[in-house]
């Protein structure tokens, strides 16, 4: 499989990286999420090359993550700012940021707290199921093939566990 | 910036992509996570080159998200295994699939779908408070520079917040 197919893969992690899956991607959006919208501000402040930048900025307008919008007539000027596709990816970004303060940070610990606004309290952000509101274990969760992937897209043991439900 | 020194960041993004950062680390993780544990497995699915297989899973072993475990003495044959720390990367696995789901599927729909046997219901994740358990919004969640980092980290708009909080 080659990078420029990912998006065509049936699996929505790789669809998924084929628009996030660039390090620097992932870098542009926490800064979008701290509310840096102008090109100068996140060259600035992710100390990244202009080229490598405007080609980050172009990919996710491109993919409706990002909108650049026109905030000077003359001369025009253009921010960019979050799309709601691009808020959506909120969930991810908290989730592998809490990871980091967990699990990588150092002595000093997590560089950045996050505080709720609505409770108040310092807090990271948990997973539960948006059904029954239960936290949710990676053990607790069963893979079902759509109808239209039957057979094609889960490992082997996952494969007998739909036939043995059925049965 | 360069990508090696990416985990001296004092941000937990840049600590967590120095370690997942990579698109074929993170569907190494999302086959780990539907029970792929040998190396041929991991191959035959992924369809990427032992080379390539063979790297990142030294790197995930060397961060301490797999364990390379001995399942056969002669001949010796090792798989390997999601540590605790590896099972902790599920929401933000999890939260990227969702928003596959939802933003990147086709007409036929997301591929997988995922069923919550606690409550049987298919279901996507939702990311909630720690502490109140209401569901997080971006706006919702303030930013605090920790003490080691006061007045480094966030933008300008941050600061005067955190400032203006004080007074």
């Amino acid at each position: 499989m080659r990078w420029e197919q990912l998006d065509q893969q049936p699996c929505s992690l790789a669809r998924t990286l084929s628009v996030v899956g660039d390090r620097w991607t992932l870098l542009v959006l926490r800064e979008s999420f701290m509310g840096i919208r102008r090109f100068d501000e996140f060259e600035r402040r992710l100390g990244v090359t202009r080229h490598v930048l405007a080609d980050r900025l172009k990919k996710l307008v491109e993919a409706g993550v990002l909108d650049k919008v026109a905030y000077q007539q003359r001369p025009l000027r253009e921010d960019y700012r979050l799309t709601s596709k691009g808020r959506d990816l909120y969930p991810a970004v908290l989730a592998l940021v809490n990871w980091g303060d967990r699990h990588m940070s150092d002595a000093q610990g997590a560089p950045i707290r996050h505080v709720h606004s609505r409770c108040g309290q310092q807090m990271h952000g948990v997973l539960v199921c948006s059904e029954c509101g239960e936290t949710l274990a990676p053990h607790d969760v069963a893979l079902e093939e759509a109808p239209a992937f039957k057979g094609q897209l889960l490992p082997v043991h996952w494969q007998a566990k739909q036939a043995g439900e059925g049965s």
